[in-house]
């Protein structure tokens, strides 16, 4: 069975309190795709913020001292230094434009995820990723299966770097309904002998696929049709995805 | 448009010496799928190196006493680490099970790669990666194209763990005629401000949206077709990929 990867064109700029699932609905009605049993919505990071309101006013932040220390060390704005420690729990490195974190909701990522392009406001305003991704994903999901009766899941994504290798890749951030590990472990290989690989990233995977459908997340299509994908839908979160601190080596 | 990746089903065991071209277009034939311009072949690693006859028969390896060290630190067979430091240019991390190296390739990978699952033979036998990645994907593409006539990417696969993510995905080990990094510095948002996500890695996302439809690499269909890929096809190569030692905050 093949993996059909759609663009939703047609969701139109989001403002916060904008019903997300109608936006969707309208766009898949648009493209001419009926929702069936195993599809997924792939859905950028960046209108569920917005949807949500995860805007904030940069000068109406007010910098702790370890804030302004960071953004000394850094070169960034020290209110937006601020938001970068507010949604994290921990710094991991930190150099000239870059700070690298352990965001609030579990993942390693740049800058706590926080954006600055693509808002349409002044560089006064910054985009924070949503309160609970997982949530999101539901709720969205929650919708989208009222309206249609078809069993879906829900991926939220955002574009992550990497520590070793040039280039972001979406990574899922926010999951409902969608396998986010598939577990082979014990499995046999097609010789009867243990497989390698035991545990497949299967929501980052087809992040990483929705992603360059959309272009890039913060020009382009901020949804996607996914039809085909080849595992069996199930309840899932992003907390599958996130490695245990005692099993980081490279902390 | 739509993004497509369709399994090819109908690849035999490969064998060192077999003809990979001709096994894919075998194939796509059988699948009815005809090459045009602007599609990409994606090629698990392991059929790759199967047919470049990357076997290794493990008693035959002499350890040195740092490949013995490593080995009783790891719990690791000592002639299997021998050939891991063979396939690298250094060790970034050692704990019982687990190996992470710089490969000699160029990526930071654990094991180097080196794989017992899906050989079809006993557990004295491993296959390493391909000698060169890339020069294996430019002769698959050069026959691909001299056969069909279009103008083709050739991208060859192999899963990865992540440094702090469950699971393995699909990333990208040699890259002929596909962007490997697309790079979009410099380049305005939709509101005319500068992106935030600025290079993206195209050839790393395709791997993982490849390997979704692979299943399981290890067990799997090893070869997908691609129709649909966003970015014009152009030369590259794997090293687009790799960050410069300078710029790794995490070794």
């Amino acid at each position: 069975v093949s993996l059909k990867l759609s663009p939703l064109t047609g969701i139109p700029d989001i403002q916060k309190g904008d019903g997300l699932a109608q936006a969707m609905l309208n766009a898949l009605s648009l493209n001419r795709i009926g929702l069936q049993d195993g599809d997924i919505l792939v859905v950028a990071q960046k209108i569920v913020s917005k949807a949500e309101g995860r805007l904030v006013y940069l000068p109406a932040v007010v910098p702790t001292s370890q804030a302004a220390g960071l953004a000394k060390e850094t070169g960034k704005d020290p209110q937006l230094v601020q938001l970068i420690l507010d949604e994290s729990r921990e710094v991991l490195r930190a150099r000239p434009g870059l700070i690298i974190v352990e965001h609030r909701l579990g993942f390693v990522c740049a800058n706590a995820g926080i954006d600055h392009s693509n808002i349409g406001l002044d560089e006064s305003w910054v985009l924070l990723l949503p309160e609970d991704p997982d949530a999101s994903a539901a709720q969205l999901r929650t919708a989208l299966e009222a309206a249609s009766g078809a069993r879906l899941g829900v991926l939220i994504v955002d574009s992550h770097g990497r520590a070793w290798r040039i280039g972001a890749i979406g990574m899922a951030i926010g999951v409902s309904g969608v396998p986010a590990v598939v577990d082979k472990r014990g499995d046999p290989d097609r010789y009867g002998r243990e497989l390698r690989v035991t545990q497949i990233g299967a929501a980052d995977e087809l992040a990483a696929a929705a992603s360059l459908v959309m272009g890039q997340a913060d020009e382009g299509i901020p949804a996607v049709h996914v039809r085909g994908f080849p595992y069996p839908l199930r309840e899932s979160g992003l907390s599958e995805l996130m490695r245990d601190r005692d099993a980081d080596l490279f902390r």
